[in-house]
């Protein structure tokens, strides 16, 4: 991982804070944006862009964490959590939400960087998974507008599959939109005509 | 998480392989299987179908991280990792390997659980979008083959699409297939008769 990313600390606590900031800096990294406030949280990771988002409670309570994960779920970046205790169903609200690494009573200059490195591998193992999983859906339900759109047409002009799908490419090259919103307006049209 | 779990341990160090044992067994957890040796582990996993495996190792080697993580890729199950020492590289060799926690220099009694809850989590996290994934390919690969079938229906019998759909269904229906598998046929048989 590049020593150059832009980490963004959270710690209420700055003797905690500071182990963090230690571990990171021992690790290489130097562009680590330290902050102790959560009001405005959201607002300061927008303006900060971080790459990795590392976030220390000692002892969490529901609110708080409820908070976090919410913040987890908006901001789609890696996000490593180290926690001092929790209970199953935290853990499990955590990984839910998205956060990439919860470390429970696991909080050493020394663990900072390994579990920084492991948040991100598993953000983006992650997100792959996610970009594959909106592809094949999205794939799915261009697929099935276009067959549509090729059924009303080989219906209305008597026209094969093939050449069906010529007028609708021959159509978005003229309109230069995408084929499947094409075959979106023919659907449409074809139920208002009532053809 | 239900304490009626079965846990297999891997460890060739018995000291740290009873601290693992300890940390289940506080936690609530007597399901617990420990193994030794790494020779035959594939088959004892097999063998004792556990919910999660545990593996620790002091130093792992390349070798031996290559054949654990060939392992994770094949039994399909949430893995805990312990190592006291890793690299970037192989810290994304365990994402991609599917090991669910990966934990760097962390060992320690009251840990084991919140790690084996984690890995729990997030295995059926990463289960679930990878389930999720293999559906909505086999949907889109089974939509693009009946919409094929009905376009060779609607062609060759000047039908309607909602009739072609029909005559599938009937056919899936009298011959107990699946609609796909039909359409398979139809779409296979097409190209024999030249039709």
């Amino acid at each position: 991982m590049s020593a150059a990313l832009t980490i963004m600390v959270f710690d209420e606590n700055r003797i905690r804070a500071s182990i963090i900031e230690e571990g990171l800096r021992e690790a290489g990294h130097d562009r680590v944006v330290v902050l102790h406030d959560i009001v405005g949280l959201a607002r300061q990771i927008e303006r900060i862009a971080p790459d990795v988002i590392v976030i220390d409670i000692e002892t969490p309570n529901r609110d708080m964490l409820e908070h976090l994960f919410q913040l987890s779920r908006s901001v789609r970046k890696p996000i490593a959590m180290f926690v001092d205790s929790s209970d199953t169903a935290s853990i499990e609200a955590a990984v839910d939400a998205g956060v990439s690494a919860y470390v429970v009573d696991g909080l050493k200059k020394e663990r900072v960087k390994p579990i920084l490195d492991m948040a991100v591998s598993r953000f983006k193992a992650f997100s792959r998974l996610q970009q594959e999983l909106a592809e094949a859906k999205s794939a799915l339900e261009e697929r099935k507008v276009v067959e549509r759109a090729k059924g009303i047409l080989m219906k209305s002009r008597t026209i094969s599959e093939d050449e069906a799908y010529a007028l609708l490419r021959q159509a978005a090259m003229n309109e230069k939109k995408k084929l499947a919103d094409i075959a979106q307006s023919v659907v449409m049209a074809a139920a208002m005509l009532g053809s």
